[in-house]
């Protein structure tokens, strides 16, 4: 603890002995406190008489130990979400062809840098600025402007209104750990078109998405369900159960992502090649398979952070059941996707097992946090068929073009998750949510409110959502064009917008052109 | 911390004013806490008069937040041990051919999904249910049924019996904690042989074993070191040591996934021209060696939690002597392993290198807890040595293929391992451990019992697992048979096995049918 | 809580009953605590009378479980740090060619191993030998003893002297978490010359340099600023702020590597065919850059453990805002250098964009801890732009071949993270820091004495890291030597250096020899 003590000797015997005692073994009676068990005592603690703590003292310092510990466990949490951008890149980029991988890879590492810098200026204050921030977190109360309009005498909160720039007062602990959670969260629903929407998609049009999406389009939902807005007041003012319930986002995160996916996917159109004249279809195999599945796993590994993590608390010990959820459905979704595609291809298919376990913690990532195990099995089930049925129906009959099943992994699994929690919600968790006492309780066990307060959601999510931005796609198709010229998306989008190859392996044969000049330099 | 203020007021110079501030610096004279210095404090805690504590309510308050920080410590450090799936899958994937890429991935996949369903219905009851749960994890007393035989006046438990499908009175959080972290482990231990039997094994037969070992193999054998059962009381009721000893599993997991891989081996026999007719042994390299050296370093990130987070608790602060220990560990095994492979082969071998160093963490998994740095450096560069040579002499005399070296890697060095504590346990921890007073104490410190305790838990897991597993992979071969077809197995397990190729390079060159179509549309 | 009921009974209609409540929903009448509000209470604290605590026991457990949260987070922040090394070796595989993988991968590998080693023999016991531990951990105050000069009245401390081997009274849980935390930092900053120096450095050499480093060279610079030497005391004896003040190590760590790397440069000299004779610069691309971008991802991951980390207490809740300008930083800086190198080369570029992330990482490393979120901004924006200008520099005026651009990213942003924290220090934390009490203040703050610490502490590691390392590598080069022959160059470190390829991936294509064979056993 203290300061060292400093006579100045240069080399000393005292070299030759402690390296000796560092190779043999034992020491043990020089030993200090190898067990833990003497570390950590009232010594440790910041008190006024060291030693003789006083009832007030350890009710301020328990005070701060608490919300020390939630917000260890939100930021640990959200670094998990924040590695998930690598899972996507992964996943994203092995499911499409190789000729495009730069392309892929840099748009899922530009719309992080995008997505910060939007979320920073304006995102957050829209999204957060009116939520009077998180009392588990201790505090972010001068989050406290809402916009909004009040018909009768009911407020309905539209967009939060400050925090711009985590300036001002927003430069506060509490204020910055809910922003940092909730970036990361909006980023996710940011890099979900960018699979959809691969192989094709202009650069700068990218770009400018990635600006509107994460300053405009998500926080202004994320506000309604998170930020104190309309849907969350549901239940306070209109007894719909505890008003929209979407515990980690399976429709503010994942159903917005997928229908954005959606709308771009219209706009843009199919890649050259995927449909015949005739109407038939094509399969366009991904490059690597194996580098998507370990981009699964990592988004499978980050989920628990996603998720459990949204307690914002680590306090909150229902964060475990919440994980075992998120671990439950999706193993059902993975073997219900992987059996129902076989059943249906004749073969088990790398996409659909990946994709099947991903479909499954979308869905959980609503209701994984009201229900038990059991129902965490039917949940994935479900799932995993309904991804399979649905990635099949877009591209078969729907004739749109996603290389990643993307809209069907976030958007329908999304919509499901949601759905569920009006459905399988069982009372055990969620008294006080959105002021309401109580656990939320879904149709199963007699929440009919609760069940028509998700409808409204995703009602609300396909409107906003589905309109804001198909308008921001047409708009840029209209200006700077969403596509790239046909010629470039046949020799691959690298080749013309990538400065250097994403792949160079003839570098195996021996390297042609430097080759030449080191031979010629060995033989001198 | 309260609501929103909301006063609807669409857009007002107030933006502006933001907006400036937000890109300026400073600001300082509107920071509320930037340091962080005055977030947390008794207000809150949830008193019954805010801001006055009673002595009670701090008890009990701190009671909770103990458990807290219990509960998010072993969450997390299951969350990395779960990433370690991802790391089995590049390792198996990487070491073995490209042919077989999607089949080997896949199999890491399916495990991790069947494992959850077999462990969540049966496994974890039989494991855990008379273990009386983990008081640091708060609970978990209805875990309190335990089958066994009563041998004069001693019980010898052999089954739990309480928690099946998570359901009844086993939906409670500290059971749910327990749950998850023991269900990570057993996956660990249920990927270890997809390794060894990767390149010829049927994908049904694959199925079968995993419900098998995830129900009944692994969850046994852990009841009797983990779950209370006999293992464990062999220090309580016969005196010897603390009764057998495995910190986080080189016998419970590595052990029973290397004999489970060593059977499964046998009765597969080995890959199509891995041994010539006159007894030749012909080396077979992996497609792959950067993607499974990733995997062993995700590996090794994930042991950090396999082992440290083993206290199952965050304030057992021995759990910063077992990180260090795992460090040191298999930093010694694998400059042990690259030395003596090097001297052998006359070059470096990436193989031998990086499954070196998980050797050592395999190694110090039971041991590492109770010793100290020095003998974690002796600990190591054994089981670098033990592993090279085990592996050498597998494949060379044993003639048994084992394309990952698996059983050499948890096999053989998890038994190192399990013996280890015997041998090297310094006496610093372990009190109360099993139910036996004061520190666990090795060979080298006099504590015979434990030594002979160690090796009684061996020879229970080689005589049950090894029987077990023997059994069930012959009963699936004589029912739906464990091999594929040779011609599959020629062509590649993906081409007949898998819907979709794992690599897709061609891409690379031009696309062949898209791009005629392509070309095509670009004329009109 | 308590043990097993142990009642013998083997097979029970227990079964089924407890299997069908598995499978049907709710049996919520039997759950125990599924919300996790009745978990821990006053009974889970050890307390003498169980349920009645005194003020004296609870202060004593609240200082145990305060240092408990430091422990598990500092051990958890380590975890990720200790993750990095994984995004080295991609980063540095990925950006240089495929006949070099295994070599260049293996290095990152062995770098580990023995920077762990020569760490725990002598390089901690220099580094923190003398800094009495950190109090934040619960002690460690056996680390007593500096080696220093005496100049007038004031001392000088140039090296720590206790810990070797952390045998001795260095076996201690206060003194393990802080060589663990410390260890994987500089494990960190000897990755870094094997980025630079790849493709053409012989392996004897490179292990010679890894002793060398992580036992002296690192460690004297680490000593100097953070393990009580003269640099952290320049602001207590001489009133230059708060003394040299680098908060996780942009330093430290990243320009010590980039100093060690461009030394190594220096010696070793250009690979085979960079340069023309004609002075003409040629392009070398990497084989895989989406394995260089994963590389890059996962650093990005780890970066927030250490960074945040740096904290070594999750009681001090400024890690929150450290965290977010982490992430802040680098996204300003990844679209500066993409926005920048764009505008120079014409089209986007994987690797600037890459390496521009990691370029704001390091800047923050130094003064993050000390900045809201608008200086991040700038302070990124500016990392950017001044490493695409290094890089384009080094590459081609100073005709330096780093093929990874591990001078600019660490070297030179290190430099300007360094710089940084004298000029953007805003003066909101740091309070007691090296002894200096308020703020940690930058020149825009009016802190001239501080920016004058942060010069005198990148010259002295200039001269020592600079002299030294270079030193070093001359004396490696006149004996061993430094550089592969030219024809091993040539034809592939891994042909030379390596036992089996890195990639084997004519396996696609039927596995030649191996088929053969198998063919032939197929027929009989």
């Amino acid at each position: 603890v203290n300061a060292s003590s400093k006579s100045p000797r240069l080399l000393k015997a005292r070299v030759a002995t402690a390296l000796v005692i560092g190779v043999v073994f034992g020491g043990l009676a020089f030993a200090t406190d190898p067990s833990g068990t003497l570390t950590g005592t009232v010594k440790d603690l910041p008190l006024a008489k060291p030693g003789e703590p006083t009832l007030a003292e350890l009710g301020a310092l328990l005070g701060q130990g608490r919300i020390a510990i939630n917000i260890i466990w939100t930021m640990i949490a959200a670094f998990l979400v924040m590695f998930m951008q690598a899972g996507f890149a992964l996943a994203e980029t092995g499911f499409t062809r190789a000729k495009n991988a730069g392309h892929t890879m840099v748009m899922n590492f530009l719309i992080y840098g995008i997505g910060i810098l939007g979320f920073l200026m304006v995102g957050f204050a829209f999204q957060m600025g009116g939520s009077g921030g998180s009392s588990a977190l201790g505090g972010g109360a001068n989050l406290s402007q809402m916009l909004g309009v009040t018909i009768g005498d009911q407020f309905f909160g539209l967009l939060g209104f400050s925090g711009f720039g985590l300036s001002g007062n927003a430069y506060d602990v509490p204020t910055f750990a809910l922003f940092f959670f909730h970036l990361v969260f909006m980023d996710t629903a940011l890099t979900i078109p960018t699979g959809a929407m691969a192989e094709r998609w202009k650069l700068s049009a990218f770009v400018v998405y990635g600006f509107v999406a994460s300053m405009l389009i998500y926080p202004v939902f994320a506000s309604w369900a998170w930020g104190g807005g309309w849907l969350s007041t549901l239940g306070k003012n209109f007894g719909l159960g505890h008003g929209y319930v979407d515990f980690a986002g399976s429709g503010v995160v994942h159903l917005t992502g997928g229908v954005m996916a959606l709308m771009g996917v219209i706009v843009l159109g199919p890649r050259i090649g995927k449909y015949g004249r005739d109407g038939s279809v094509r399969s366009i195999p991904g490059h690597n398979q194996p580098m998507a599945m370990l981009g699964v796993f990592i988004l499978a590994f980050g989920w628990f952070g996603f998720n459990a993590g949204s307690t914002l608390a680590g306090t909150d010990l229902r964060l475990v059941t919440v994980a075992v959820s998120a671990m439950v459905t999706s193993a059902a979704a993975m073997l219900s996707a992987a059996l129902f595609s076989t059943a249906l291809l004749g073969k088990l298919d790398l996409g659909h097992t990946a994709n099947g376990l991903l479909a499954g913690l979308v869905a959980t990532t609503a209701s994984g946090a009201f229900i038990g195990a059991p129902a965490s099995v039917l949940l994935g089930a479900i799932a995993g068929i309904l991804y399979v049925s649905a990635a099949i129906f877009i591209e078969h009959k729907l004739k749109l073009d996603d290389p990643v099943s993307a809209i069907a992994v976030h958007g329908v699994s999304g919509l499901w998750g949601v759905l569920s929690v009006g459905i399988l919600a069982d009372g055990t968790y969620g008294n006080g949510l959105n002021g309401v006492t109580g656990g939320v309780t879904g149709l199963l066990y007699g929440g009919y409110g609760q069940f028509l307060a998700q409808v409204i959601g995703i009602v609300a999510n396909l409107a906003w959502v589905g309109l804001s931005s198909y308008a921001m796609f047409r708009a840029i198709d209209a200006t700077i064009g969403m596509r790239v010229k046909p010629h470039q998306e046949i020799e691959g989008l690298d080749y013309h917008q990538i400065a250097t190859p994403a792949y160079s392996y003839p570098a195996l044969e021996g390297d042609a052109g430097v080759n030449e000049i080191g031979r010629e330099l060995v033989k001198r």
